[in-house]
């Protein structure tokens, strides 16, 4: 037998990168996290410390920075699919590139009817994400965008249940007729490539977030896992350039407490958030016929 | 000489009480993360391991979560003040007990004019704090409210100078006329003793919020300890009740990044945001005439 | 079209099983950190909220318990073995569970020649892990193990290089003749199946853990690439049983601070240590007859 | 009434220095965390922005770094003081200067019998820490030191009752004549003024550290404050430069799995560790004759 090289990939992660538009007197914030990473024929840094072909994570850092200015930030999907295209350019032996970007919401500070002119107030809450994965040259171009949202804390404190489930001898967990449902989501989904020229991307970023939670928030929930799947079906019923969406989705338990001992009643009103261990349901939601989603996932967190 | 003990408290941190109001079908919630602890003679706890004096931190959490169902949870102040006051009857060796709360926010799911009636998202952002001090018994009772907020990021994309200041032989640092300043404020004031039974707990969060967040904005700041001072006075000159606000503020830097090796200008628009080191601004504000804060600060964290 | 389930699991994930051995005086200790989750045909509770076949993740929480007691843990990959297997047994529906497991060392206080009997301290630093799938019944039953560790921060001050590589218009990093190389590594390796039955999993994890501390200390590295492959030959080379292994290793960047400006020389004895961005290196190696990993890597944290 | 600024410092937080020794082949490893902080007449820059006496956040951090050049680092806490001393020969406005300090050890890779000479590892496990105060010029020059170590997490698994407490009609806690004894500690010490210029500091530390890890395995515990109150106690007895010596200590919760339901007896051998709630105590143990604390806590973390 002989040792070889198996797949591999490098670049930099975690360039926060904060973009403050100032052509007029009313400026605007974009506000970044982005990692990139090439994939290709680099065996040689690997095997004999040979750098030749390697374009270093620093220069890759530059680039994202200085693509900010010159090419601007109008959706992270958008300065992804640039970036990622270019990292080709710039190296030969690249044959793929992946740009994950994190996006961080601001809201203008309240002052006035239209809020200040350049004072913001970080929003919170969930994290927009998106994964842009650039494969090949010419006619062999692949574009894949797995565009998505992170820490969407949301609960319900009636509507859902948790019955009539298996049972075996090291089950003790009591049916729940009505229960808190509250879970910090992580949604995915992955567009068709031949929707990757003509999605607005703001826009339906926009909408899929607004239809996942209206869905989560109007289902009657027999168990977290229906809730995701009905919220999946929402979404690809409505966007038909969307062509699987994957979820992870902790049920971040809130435990009715006891109050008996101390002679108080606890009909559904007082409940403890627990930490760990916490139930962790993955799931993906997809068309029957979705396209083959090629190198799409590949090295995403999530499934795979 | 001998070996004696100092200054001690103990108590149960961290309880994470969620109380939901679900007396009609529009459902209300509130998520409180509850610390408390008390202070007293309780040496013999520690010098001979003699508990008879000490009210378990377990009993203390049941009380924490009793209390969210007998008392309720208006504000987090109310609560805090009430269990506080309990603990002291409920050990007698008890002279003091502190109730810490954060409380975070949640709005409803947008559906429909009003949102909806029971599923909720968490709006992130800051959190809201108070740290009520209850000491003594009968006419020696004092009682300290320090209520605050945390983790409200803020950031002025101009209107912001750092020019004149002292240098010495190890000064790099060009003077900056138009720079981003940003920040992740925790801000704690202190109510008058006198105000305590009489102060309108949320309406006063909300403006002294607003007022903070207002002044932040159209303030142009020639350091960031000049936006901390005028965020106070503005503060101090609405809210008689308040008698001192103390500030903690990481000035979170965003530095410019030089893009001339590539031929590219950067006028202020593209951004590094750096973890570390990053200045730390702590200062309070007061009146010249606030009542002596007793041990309203004693283990709140900040200043003292 | 219409809209279908893809690849989903479920399971309990982060119970803290800690397992005190005690038939002694001398104390051991295990501290385990468990996640479990199945897969299967669980379609049903997804598209219509019937849990009829699902094992609830507080059942698989009781197990996880119960097994520390009734089988053991004399390593993380025996326990983990038991337990996947045995949820086969238990949920008909189940065609594969995975059990991931974290542990965390201790070692005796040193009180003596021998350290203490049952008083322990954190060790801290790295931490074990292993991934097992158990998927199949029967003559069909497949058996994964990846192990691993993460958090083993290891650092070099000299014998590391970074020069030759490609430079394009965005490239501005000079070459380093001697700088540090620092990493906080994270290593997953896939034993054989065939090796599963007789590896003896402690001494083959202390082993390859000391093969790659020594290999890293020992290599000139002209990149961070390089210094990783040398690793996982070596492990390779060693262990017949080890079929690939894969690294992700953030280059922890230690930048030399110019003291110029104070007339300090510093010829690389005073470092930045930065947070954002970092590099980020990811490789696997492998060997060219290794067996097919199938199901090893599905849902690992890692490269799929 | 009128605003008045109130009390005030300033400066660079979390400066990751880092050290090497290369003199010989053999290199020596210093990774530090500092943190700098002045106090002092800094009004104007408050109240009206003007910044001529504000010696820059920036420029303490190029202090901070080349100091590891120009004094070394022999330990945390000579370093601290010579950069603290610095500071008010730097800004005339200064009246005090705080300097902490977080240490992280390293250990050498092993390889051969004396480890690797300029391979390392990181150690893990608890953190030195020393928060060193300079305050006034001349005759009226006070110097503090408080040193210490954090996240030291220890556990013994018996020889620890929790019995005979106070109950009242919140009380459910049975009592524990046997049981998991586990914090995570973090202690403070102050050493006497007089004992500044003659302590060898690092043989302190590691004397001290013994001292409280030794205590706390001996001990047997009829509560977390004894044995804490026995470590002080041990602490102080020993090292008469020693002031007094200040505990926090998150009683991290193991509680014995009820197995029964199962018919699996658990006799004090499996465990869920527990993360929130968590009792929390807090307590100084001092010396009668202990010179007066002046500003040696201010602004310190703990209690105050």
């Amino acid at each position: 037998m002989s040792v070889v090289l198996g797949p591999n990939q490098y670049g930099k992660a975690e360039n926060r990168v904060v973009r403050i538009y100032r052509d007029t007197a009313r400026h605007e914030i974009r506000d970044l996290n982005v990692s990139t990473s090439l994939r290709g024929d680099f065996a040689a840094a690997h095997t004999h410390g040979d750098q030749s072909r390697v374009l270093p994570t620093d220069t890759q850092k530059n680039t994202a920075f200085a693509f900010a200015k010159e090419k601007g930030i109008v959706s992270p999907e958008e300065y992804a699919l640039v970036l990622g295209a270019h990292f080709l350019d710039a190296a030969e032996a690249t044959t793929a590139a992946r740009v994950a970007v994190e996006e961080y919401a601001w809201d203008r500070i309240p002052v006035g009817p239209q809020g200040h002119d350049h004072a913001f107030m970080r929003r919170g809450g969930d994290t927009r994400t998106t994964v842009v994965t650039v494969e090949g040259r010419g006619d062999d171009r692949r574009t894949w965008v797995v565009s998505g949202l992170q820490d969407l804390v949301v609960l319900k404190s009636t509507g859902s249940e948790f019955i009539g489930f298996l049972k075996d001898s090291y089950t003790t967990l009591p049916e729940a007729q009505d229960r808190i449902l509250a879970t910090s989501l992580v949604a995915r989904w992955r567009y068709e490539e031949s929707a990757v020229g003509s999605t607005e991307w703001n826009t339906a970023f926009d909408d899929i977030r607004r239809i996942l939670l209206e869905t989560f928030a109007t289902t009657y929930s027999r168990a977290l896992q229906e809730s995701l799947y009905a919220m999946g079906r929402a979404a690809l019923e409505a966007h038909a350039e969307v062509a699987e969406i994957w979820f992870s989705a902790p049920n971040k338990h809130h435990f009715l407490v006891d109050l008996s001992p101390f002679g108080v009643e606890n009909p559904g009103e007082v409940f403890i958030a627990a930490d760990r261990p916490y139930g962790l349901i993955e799931a993906t939601v997809t068309r029957d016929d979705a396209s083959d989603p090629g190198n799409a996932w590949l090295a995403t967190p999530g499934f795979c």
